[in-house]
Order: C-alpha cells, then structure tokens, then sequence
C-alpha cells in the first residue's frame, strides 16, 4: 500500500527521549529553567547525562509523537526525520514503524548521532527538556520524497526545524509541493522559546504557507507580541485557514475564516504535565479535520486525546516521577479514549483520502502575511 | 573511595531490557510461554524486535538491579559484567554508575553487541522474557579484577550466568578470591528454566562454593528434583551458610545452620509482578546481612522491598501495562519503603565493613555437596 492516500505525513526532528527524576535543586546547580525546552551541543549534553540518575529511553519528538498518536486512533501517517546508523536511531526506527507510521527516511552514515532529549522530571511532574539534535540537523531537501507529500492530505510541520537551515529549507520545499497538489499544511509553533528565536521568519511562512496552525497560549501570544489572549486572538484572525489555538485547561479556541470555536477542556482531575498533551491533542484534531469532521468535533477528539494523556502521565508522575514517554504513551491513546470509541470506530472506516477537508479552501490564494486583523464581532 | 570496603560486589549479566505492551495472542503466534525467560540468538532477537509495538528501553539484569537496590538503600555496591562499546552498552554504564554502583569492566571492542531482553508485557501484567546474551558471552575470569573480589564482604552471582562456559570459569575464579579473603559467596539461582538447564552442576557449586543461597519456591524444587517445598526444605537444610527461599505472597523461609524463620510476606494489595521483586528482595536482605542485622531484620527488609516493588509494578501494570523497569525501579526503593525510614537511616550510618555478617562462619570448611539432610525438629 505504498502508494495508498495519506491522512497526514509529518516532518520532524527524529529524538530518543532519555528521562530521569530529578530534585529542584539538580536544575538550580545546572542552571536548568523549569519546564523549558533548550537546545544544547554534544558536550554539554554528555556533561549533564553523566549527571543525571538513571534513565529510561523512549522514542518521541513532537511531530513523530503527533503522527503515532495518529495512527493509534486509526489514522494513515508516514514521517520525515533523520537518524544516525546508531543504536538510537535503530531504537526510533522501530518505534515510530511499529505504531503503524510509514517511515523511510535514509540514516545518516556519518556525522553527528541520533538526536537525544535530557528529560528531567521533577517531584511536582514539571519536564524540563535539554536537546542535542545531532542527525536531525542533517535533514535536507534531499529527504523530501514528493511522492509521499502529494499522498497525504495534511503535510505537517513542527516549528523546532526552524532551528536548522537546511531542515528549513526542506521544510519550504515540502510546503510547495503539499500546495502543488492542492494538500494542506499544517504548523506547530512547538515551543514558546522556538517562537522567540524565528519570530519574523514564523510570520512570514504563516502568512504564506501554512493553512493550519497549532499554537499555545504562550506560543501566540509570544508570536504575536501582544500582551496577552485576547489581543493574540484579534491579530491571528485571517492568519490561514483555520488556527488551533490550546490553553491547557481553558481549553481550546479554534478560528477559521467563517467560524469561531470555544471548546472547553475535557475534565482532568489536575493537569501537570501539557507536554505529550500538545502533541496528542494536534493527533486528534488531524484525526478528526482529515476524516472530514466538522471543528467542534475535531476539537473535542484532541481535548479528549490530550486529556487523557495529562491524566495518563499525572498518574504515573505521582508513583514514580513519570517514566511514560512519547511514542509509548502515543500508541495506547486510543485504548484510552474508551468514551469515543464508537465515533473513533466510525471515522477508522472512513477511508483516508474519501473526505473533504471542512475547512474553507483558498485555491493557493492564502491571507497576506500580518493581513489587517477583522475584529470579531461585538 | 576506589580502595574503600564494600558491601556487596555483583558478577552477572549486563543486560538493557527493551519492554513493549502485546496481547495473549501475540505471545501464542510466536510460540512464546507466558511468564519464562528463555535464551534467544541474534536472529531470533532481531525478528522477535519487528514485530514489537513501541518499546521502552532500560537497564537491567538480574544481579545489576539487585546493587542497584542496595545502593539506593544506602549499601555500597560494585557490579562485574560485560557490555559492547555502543549506544546500548553506553546507557548500562551510566545508568548503574548513576545509581552509585561502581562498574569498571572494559567494554568489547569487537564480537557481539551489548545483550537485550525482550520484555512483552501483557494485559494481566506478566512479564514473558526472551533474552539474547550478546556481549555478555564475553565475560571471562580476565574481567575478575582480584581486588574488587577482596573489598567486598559479599561477592554475589546471578544463576543466569551459568549459561556461558567463560562466564563460569569468571564465577568460579571469584568464588575462590572471596573465599581466600575470608568473604562470602552468594549465589540466586535466578530462574527454574535455568536451575533445569544446570541442575548438577548448581548442586556441586552450592554444595562448595557458596555461603548464602537464594531461591524461591519453584527453583528450589528444581534444584531437589523433589515434589513440593516442605520435601526441599528438608534437602536444602545444611547445603550452605543460610538458604534464602521465597514464595511471593506466602513470604520466605530462611535457614541457616542453627536457625529457622518463617516469615509472612507485607501485604500488597494483588501480586501480579516478582520478576522485579526477586531481585529486588536480595537487595534488601543482603543490606541488611552486611550491616550486621539479624536474620529475622534481615527478612523484613527484604520482604518490604519485595513488596513495594512488586506494589509499584502493580500499579502501572493496571494502567498501561507497566513501563516501569529494573534499574529505575531499583533506583527510587529506599524512597517508597517508608515505613522502614528511620531503621534505613540507622543501617546507612553503619559504615561497611564495620559489623560482621551474622551467620555462621564456616571458616572455610563448608557442608559437602549433597550433605545428609537434617531433619527439622518434630
């Protein structure tokens, strides 16, 4: 089935996350910010790895965990990343092919490692991420097979290969192609600190080349410089076709260009941990947008992905200071949405490729970068 | 501290446990047995892998868990066994050293890789384990550094490594360097596929070289080639120093020359998981041993550690199949045996080396192999 319609193929950094329990005061010796994710080289990530107590290893990165979120919930999903000819990279390989994601991007056969994320996981749950991103710097234009973007609905990008010139290029080429062929792309802002080092860049590709965003309250407001929600909400209107916008337990506000959705967040009994919860909630809402469900409904699959995923990991992080991680927790989401198995049942059957996108087309003519913000109504 | 004394130094394999969730039927399609660890070659390993969900991978083994244990509990801990030098082998290191147990055995440069387990979970919680031995095959008595055996109060062997002929020349040798010292020699017997596979010669050995033996209920039976427990406590009385023997949710008996415990297992809610256990019990007893505890102190420690892992393991299990694993489990022991806090801290004061091993010193003149059982009183 190779050649077989796509829901959506992902672009993304290939990461084996590496995860130990820590105490506040290892982050304050080691200069750490509390559930942030940072960039670091090799040597600083072998500095702090040789400090840090046992770990385990589990495949991830946002985008792979969003695709094998997707595939778990019966959605068709292929990925673009680069490892190393390593054990790691051997170890992801198998992960992401193993929850049912085409993936056949070459491994480097020289240069940098497999890709690593240091997480901490503090008493209160709290991650703080330190990545080494070692092959995935290697990802090029050369990785982009056209033939697996123009199969799939949805070409979905994280906003962390902005960190990398020639991720990026591929990233733009990938974006052509998808629109050549009359697809969709969709971004995800990744991270607040990402937002802050591309800003000017990120506006411009969203204005010019994205249809679908994913953003956080953070990230948007940080993109958007403004002071704060509301004043987000009001400038990103008439960015792309339809904005996702989470704020972990407020919920989600979703906008397109006829439509504004307030989709309250799913009950959890105390969320502590939004950082799988982001990338599961896009798999939903893929899952949903590709099965040709209208946006509420989009949105209360990803609330309830992201949901369950907070409570999975909260859970877990009161017993042994979490040790579920990305692609693992990916895989058993849709076991754990037993609530909508029956509507999870019925869009498994819709065949990928048999339903429209339900959000408005714009025949390639996309709003204009920073287009002049309508004001909602009132 | 590289010439400071040590409680306990373990010889046995180096192992990375490579853990996935599979269903009943998985485990009949591959002609798995629910609940055993048996011995695969590369080619087995590599196609048993692709099938696989998603895994989790962490440090183990059987011995390397059980100083992982010890050092959380406060016991000072150096580990003999062989990895590669790659990814896998890399990631043992620095998980047993973060847990603050030496490990100093020079990686292969060449041969096979750093050994795996294959780990399938299923919904009930059992554990069905396929190992492939890779470097550890390697181990040789070069690999026996003399010194480390002459530091240790105890010099503790796991059964599995009875199943590679240099592995057991290594054995042997350091059996003799403790005993010249005047140390003891523990042995586990690990596993009753194992005990089938070496049943005369674990007799010769037990009855000449080993101090303190630990075995549960199936094992021991194996080992007897006797019907049923009461039958091998008869047989076993008098083979070594003090015989160990659990059996899970019944507790343990411990024997040595003049003494017999029967000690009730902590109540756990529903036992589903002593694979962890086991090792994790031998952690607590031998603790206990090297700081001069009595028998019946030495039990209690144990069972706690026993039970609370087999607790942790329970819990995840319902959730999501137990991602939870050797060495992290080991790792966060000392934290979840609260009730015995104030008794840890005293024992952790107790410097090693200090306080002598309670059972009875043989001087050297152990009971022959097969010794004339000793009827209990009555």
């Amino acid at each position: 089935m190779a050649d077989s319609l796509l829901d959506v193929v992902g672009i993304g950094n290939a990461v084996v996350d590496v995860i130990a329990q820590a105490q506040d005061k290892f982050l304050d010796d080691n200069g750490l910010t509390k559930g942030t994710m940072v960039l670091i080289d090799l040597e600083e990530a072998e500095a702090l790895y040789a400090k840090m107590g046992p770990t385990i290893e589990c495949s991830g990165g946002s985008a792979a965990n969003t695709l094998a979120g997707l595939a778990s919930l019966g959605g068709t999903a292929a990925f673009i990343g680069k490892v190393r000819d390593d054990d790691l990279g051997g170890i992801f390989r198998h992960d992401i092919r193993a929850v049912g994601v085409e993936y056949d991007t070459a491994a480097a056969v020289d240069g940098p490692a497999t890709a690593r994320c240091l997480v901490l996981v503090t008493p209160d749950a709290q991650r703080t991420m330190q990545t080494y991103l070692g092959a995935c710097a290697e990802l090029s234009p050369r990785d982009i097979d056209p033939e697996l973007i123009e199969r799939a609905k949805v070409t979905y990008l994280e906003g962390y290969l902005w960190d990398r010139p020639e991720a990026k290029k591929a990233f733009k080429k990938a974006a052509g192609i998808a629109h050549e062929a009359g697809n969709k792309v969709a971004l995800n802002l990744s991270d607040p600190l990402c937002v802050d080092r591309h800003r000017t860049e990120f506006r411009e590709l969203i204005g010019n080349h994205v249809d679908i965003l994913f953003a956080n309250e953070t990230e948007i407001v940080s993109l958007c410089e403004v002071s704060g929600f509301d004043a987000a909400l009001q400038e990103v209107r008439g960015y792309c076709d339809v904005v996702v916008l989470t704020r972990s337990e407020k919920g989600s506000v979703v906008l397109t260009d006829s439509e504004i959705h307030i989709l309250d967040a799913e009950p959890v009994d105390k969320v502590v941990d939004t950082t799988g919860a982001g990338d599961l909630y896009a798999a939903g809402f893929l899952f949903g947008l590709t099965r040709g469900c209208d946006i509420p409904t989009c949105g209360r699959l990803a609330g309830k992905a992201a949901a369950e995923t907070s409570a999975a990991i909260e859970s877990l992080a009161r017993r042994l200071g979490s040790v579920e991680g990305g692609m693992v927790t990916a895989a058993g989401l849709a076991g754990r949405i037993a609530a909508l198995e029956k509507d999870i049942e019925a869009l498994r059957r819709a065949a990928p490729g048999g339903a429209p996108i339900p959000c408005e087309s714009t025949g390639g003519a996309r709003c204009p970068a920073r287009a002049p913000a309508p004001r909602l109504s009132g």
